[in-house]
């Protein structure tokens, strides 16, 4: 199974309303509430590519609870005890919940059915937080809010190291995933990527400022940078340069996003850039977090560089894509993925 | 005891941002959650001036929960059950919860301590709305979001009239607040008059819209639109011209707001004008809550005209006043009350 991190975990509302106006008052027409942070996120597409995954980090209070019955609701399994560490191995071999009955077994990556996402968050006494996406219907135009998050307890996080080294026995990789809750010291990620590492399980990390900065001098496996937060942690604006200087301050393999310019990988074994056949309109919530899905389920099956990077490329250009964001277009996965272009790069500084 | 409807009841959010900007994402920097809607509003000025209060109307889901549980933390009788019915006669003869025990036999409209509020809310299936509040820390500016609230179901609207009923015997005064929810036909705020006026109860309306046009003809004793509402009801800028034709429509009095230039009250015996002693800088958000509860709690003490609209105006410039929004500034009040200016006006049309 892969795990992923999410240490402040969101209930995410999406909101429509005609137009946002400052300080004015609004009737929203719709409301939709989904399970959120990007670790959620990343096993999300994890599960729809057909990878087994379980998901740690905290939950807490009313809004919590929601979250985590949400999160049931997304997976087949939902109905069976979610005890992670009661579950190892894949789900490929698991019947469907409710049967369609003619799928063949499952082809990771190509998989319809929905692997299972085990919830492993440890319970807090605080309220998990809500982000509010606030969606101009007109333009598609998003408003963000993020609330900060619950005050983690030390006694809090000493409860979730232990869970997390229990869970770390039994995943093929793990990602650590988005911002840090208050109460939370800014060097997290690294005491989490040190016993990644001791335990041989690829370790990802995927968030910005200075936990990424304290992060990366614990080499994790890969970072996966966007040109600003690049550019907040190397000073360049220059992708290979600042790419190469992120290797640099110890992450092995970085993937640096480009936005609709697609990915550019520099490796331990050469460099690459990856391409989607054109840009395309939409929403790019979430683009980072199927891309995150895409290099953790190609790493886990054994897929060569160039492969990953494809598979990523296509998946956040079919997030962008798909109308409800963060999740992606299938359909649009399928047909763009072949069109992907890859070249290689040279790294000589 | 004094009975207020809320229909569409609310987990009021306040958010906090140094300043919003469409399309922007914004780290929110504090947050705050009370149980809201107008009613609720009200029966929470009603209790800080030592009137027991029971609130009915609808709530449901995870956010129904989080409002009953922070509307039991506003009662000094929290721990007691909730049935509305065993709780008859005023709190005035009741213990503090936690003793000051300094304090002597409480006066109404002066009590420090405040009276209980009975939740005697309908349980539905669907979701507790909620709103946003999102200030402005530089300007203290608010521009609000608000959900639509819950589909309520005929069999939920027919517990609730039963349940309306029942409390309507022990009430001495109710109110009836606020926007319709989703499902609730337009004319159901008639639907309440009716029983009210049977019962010999007086009974406030405040809404607006269609929900009020129709309310209207069942003959409420009171409606308190604002300047904008009675221009939408009857077609009408001029207050006084306005607040004439409401009456011919069916209301026996109206008091019309004024904001910040006080309150028109056309009755029965006569018509006055209360005005602050100067204008206030603040957020006006449930200064008109605080003048329905103003007005509620004169009527029921047997206050003269004057002296209920006085109570309303200081209550409402205390309001806006308040750093809390919604909540009013008790010694702003108690020093506005006999400040408050008011006139007689000739009403021949």
């Amino acid at each position: 199974m892969i795990l992923t991190v999410t240490l402040n975990t969101a209930l995410d509302l999406t909101y429509g309303v005609p137009e946002l106006v400052p300080h004015a008052s609004h009737r929203v027409s719709d409301v939709a509430e989904r399970p959120g942070g990007k670790g959620l996120n990343v096993a999300r597409v994890l599960s729809a590519l057909g990878h087994e995954t379980v998901v740690t980090g905290f939950a807490g209070g009313a809004t919590g609870t929601v979250l985590r019955t949400l999160l049931a609701e997304l997976s087949p399994r939902a109905a069976i005890s979610a005890d992670a560490t009661s579950a190892p191995g894949g789900a490929s071999g698991a019947a469907p919940a409710s049967g369609a009955g003619d799928t063949p077994a499952p082809t990771p990556g190509f998989d319809s059915s929905p692997a299972p996402i085990t919830d492993a968050l440890v319970t807090v006494a605080g309220s998990t937080r809500r982000t509010i996406a606030v969606v101009d219907r007109a333009t598609g135009d998003t408003t963000q809010l993020n609330e900060p998050g619950p005050l983690i307890s030390a006694d809090e996080w000493s409860a979730f190291l232990a869970r997390y080294e229990e869970l770390l026995a039994g995943a093929d990789a793990v990602a650590l995933c988005g911002s840090l809750p208050p109460g939370i010291h800014v060097g997290a990620y690294a005491e989490l990527i040190r016993p990644a590492r001791a335990a041989d399980v690829p370790v990802f990390l995927d968030t910005s400022g200075e936990p990424l900065r304290r992060g990366i001098a614990a080499r994790p496996d890969l970072i996966k940078p966007n040109a600003d937060e690049l550019a907040q942690l190397t000073g360049s604006r220059d992708p290979l340069r600042a790419t190469r200087d992120a290797r640099r301050r110890g992450a092995h393999t970085v993937v640096a996003s480009l936005g609709p310019d697609g990915m550019l990988a520099v490796t331990p074994v050469g460099a690459w850039q990856a391409s989607p056949p054109a840009r395309v309109p939409g929403n790019p919530t979430g683009a980072g977090d199927s891309a995150v899905a895409g290099l953790l389920s190609g790493l886990v099956e054994g897929l060569s560089w160039p492969d990953r990077l494809r598979r990523a490329v296509a998946l956040s250009t079919a997030t962008v894509l798909s109308p409800t964001a963060g999740d992606f277009d299938r359909a649009a996965y399928e047909e763009l993925l072949p069109r992907v272009g890859v070249e290689e790069r040279t790294t000589a500084a």
